[in-house]
């Protein structure tokens, strides 16, 4: 029973486009490498890149009875939980088939609650179907809905609905704000603070909007911590050749799996309002946290309890999304912002852009409101509810666990504990490591880091703890195996 | 019995957006009208702009029992057919609703066709689910459903499940499509040809992009005909002061109804040809065509008829969706692009760009498949499938006419027969038209026309065929007393 690793050796061939031969023999065509945008070239997005690809057609290998030496190809390079067989919440999905086909709200095998949500959520949209266009910043219904939640979540802080955006999965929310903040030519170009390590959505939005990207670094000897002093020191250098405007942070973080403390989160806040930066807060891990200690702190809520000379001046944008947590409904494209103390001349220009797309997907934003607003306790779904998403969160953080144990067992990886989210970056190392290490030695195009970025000289992978806790085990014991052939190999 | 018509004078006030102000004063935001990006604040997207919002606000009114002259508001703005009571096609839901909910597969009020359809759909899925992601591209059977469609239509000509891209909805392909075209600066910048009236997704996006957008004109004395002649005009001014790269075309035609003829598609693949021009051909309203003697042609097979000279250089990217047609989905956001004769690197390139959003929609995805793979002959579902399809085209094609024919008996509105898609764009006149017109006359910020664009001097305006037929009389009806009235008090 052998597993394919996706970063497995002499798989990793490029696949070559062939050159199209036409009876003209070789006209350009109008759009090539040399007259497309420039920008668009520059974007680097190597968690879907040509490893991927290249698994993919593996997969496809496999299938049709092509002998390799191993029999599955086992994903652990995205966040896709319920690719790696995690369960949809049943209330979540019934309430969505109710919505599509409103003829089953006459079946009696539904329960009421779910009824009711349907009934409600089609109440609110166009000709009571899930076909209308709904308004550009999403459902009213469902923006009250988010508001509530996020008043919830956080103790009572009120939130507006008129903050609220809707949108297609988080990504979308987090490009349209980086193209609001983008401005100005030579020195005077936005630049935008984003972590290294980093989601490399950022890094691929920032090249595409031709923004400058300023790296701070987080401090993996501090378990992936932040400090604000790698935040001034970044910021200062980039002030010569740019306009720092935003801060953009990822807690739980992705993809160390960082979880900050409020004090963290405190200083961040008070840098930005010194620094005159727009903060951008992704919290789509928002439920994944899993070590004891830790806890889960919006920027929102921090934000607020500092008084008045914070919560009236600091501009927020923070994001969460269908796709994380324990519903891992990604497919979805679900997804929210809200938005504080934005300039309301902005906000009009904001509601135009997201305009030009219509709408977020229906049925995404169906699935969030179901997020913000599950079964309550009275409800008759309730104690199902409660039962699947407790389940999924264990099993999270049992895999979290795990994996940093089995790390930690290799002589030669380091592993700092998953603390939240759903990956580990390990650093594999040793003394060879002039020779660079896995992909990096094996297949010089791909670093292993599949390009989150890392300090240089260093060579970690991102790894998803979401394989069920068998194959995790496989996955773990396979690189484990691996990194003592290699050092072996190499020494 | 009154109705608002949403050009009705005093409700077109602006919102004015109020200052916050805060315990520092007045402290600049950090992301202002000065900073924010310049291209984003050059965007107009006057379908969902203040006029929206203002019938949006009146509605809530009206609800809240505030008095009014009218008791409802018909938005006649966008092309949104279940907000305007049409009904959606049962075996789509059936499925989508399966595939949501797969115990409902055990369901035997579920015909077969529709469960097998869910069944092979599901297996398709990351870990059988909807709320997997698929591959960035799109699921690779619906995307070999979309090329056996393309085939099927244009009567046998090859289609590459390689070259199809699906999308969030066509809007998304659309704005990719011209953001890889967009590259250069001053003189060199790409300028990419649109027609006048327009659809103001491109405009916007141009904007966007800083593009250069060339318009050409179409000739509203032609049944809002295409003339090459006007091409040449248009691109050789152009070529002054940018680099022309691309050519839209909008067929079936928004705002115009125009459907295209043979003989124009291919004077305007020639003119593509001779002009070095990438061509995107906008079809989403391809089974949207109601008059007599007109057919759809799509672009891609006139293209192939036209011989290897043109099949196998001409660049050409065509795109549908789930939004218009018989199914009206758009709250979905399902859509697909096929790219011909793209150069393969750029093709790479584009995959990348896509990959950084993830997917599009599943469900959206799943819509498409079905829109593309409808029931058979053979299957149970095909009967009532027939039955729907027929009687929401036969009611388009009616309610086509009953406007051209109300709009003809106004003296000083001129209409051209909507031959297909889902909206006329008469130009009422006067001899009074240095007052301008209605909303221009009346609330000068916002010119009827909602930003289709016009030549100068005249004030078109778009509206939809879709509101139920009683209501489509009594909006024609009143428009046409409105205008007799306006006629009388500026004379």
């Amino acid at each position: 029973y052998k597993l394919f690793r996706w970063f497995s050796a002499k798989q990793c061939a490029l696949p070559t486009p062939k050159m199209t031969e036409n009876g003209l023999g070789h006209r350009e065509k109008v759009l090539n490498m040399n007259t497309m945008n420039p920008n668009v070239k520059r974007v680097e997005y190597a968690v879907r890149g040509p490893i991927v690809q290249r698994a993919v057609q593996i997969e496809k290998e496999l299938k049709e009875g092509v002998k390799k030496p191993f029999s599955e190809v086992i994903k652990a390079n995205i966040g896709d939980a319920h690719a790696m067989g995690q369960k949809p919440i049943t209330f979540f999905r019934q309430v969505v088939a109710l919505c599509a086909y409103p003829d089953l709200l006459e079946d009696n095998k539904f329960p009421d609650d779910a009824k009711n949500r349907a009934r409600r959520i089609l109440q609110s949209c166009g000709g009571g179907s899930l076909g209308a266009y709904s308004a550009s910043t999403g459902i009213e219904v469902i923006r009250q809905d988010v508001a509530r939640y996020i008043e919830k979540r956080d103790g009572g802080i009120p939130s507006n609905p008129d903050n609220i955006y809707l949108s297609t999965g988080a990504s979308d929310a987090i490009v349209t704000m980086l193209k609001l903040l983008t401005s100005g030519e030579g020195k005077t170009r936005s630049g935008v603070m984003i972590s290294i390590p980093q989601y490399p959505l950022y890094s691929a939005a920032l090249a595409e909007l031709a923004a400058v990207q300023i790296s701070y670094y987080l401090d993996e000897d501090k378990c992936w911590g932040l400090d604000v002093s790698e935040l001034r020191r970044a910021v200062e250098a980039a002030r010569e050749h740019c306009k720092p405007r935003a801060l953009c942070i990822i807690n739980p973080g992705n993809p160390t799996g960082q979880v900050q403390s409020r004090q963290c989160i405190e200083d961040v806040i008070r840098f930005a309002a010194e620094e005159r930066l727009f903060l951008m807060a992704d919290e789509v891990y928002q439920d994944n946290v899993y070590a004891e200690g830790c806890q889960f702190h919006s920027f929102k809520k921090v934000l607020f309890e500092m008084g008045p000379e914070y919560s009236n001046t600091v501009e927020l944008a923070s994001f969460h999304s269908t796709s994380k947590c324990y519903m891992g409904e990604c497919g979805f494209r679900g997804g929210y912002m809200e938005v504080i103390n934005m300039d309301p001349q902005v906000k009009l220009q904001l509601t135009k852009l997201v305009s030009v797309r219509l709408c977020p997907p229906i049925p995404g934003q169906v699935l969030l409101d179901l997020v913000v607003n599950p079964p309550r306790p009275d409800e008759p779904s309730y104690a199902t509810f409660i039962k699947e998403r407790t389940a999924n969160l264990e099993i999270l953080a049992e895999k979290a666990k795990l994996t940093e144990q089995i790390f930690n067992t290799v002589s030669g990886i380091r592993c700092n504990p998953v603390q939240g989210a759903m990956y580990t970056f390990p650093l594999p190392y040793s003394s060879y490591s002039n020779h660079g290490y896995v992909i990096r030695a094996m297949c010089s195009h791909h670093p292993l880091s599949l390009g989150f970025g890392q300090r240089d000289g260093t060579h970690h992978f991102r790894m998803t703890i979401l394989p069920a806790t068998e194959k995790l085990k496989i996955v773990l014991e396979n690189i484990r195996a691996f990194h003592k052939r290699f050092t072996e190999e190499f020494s």
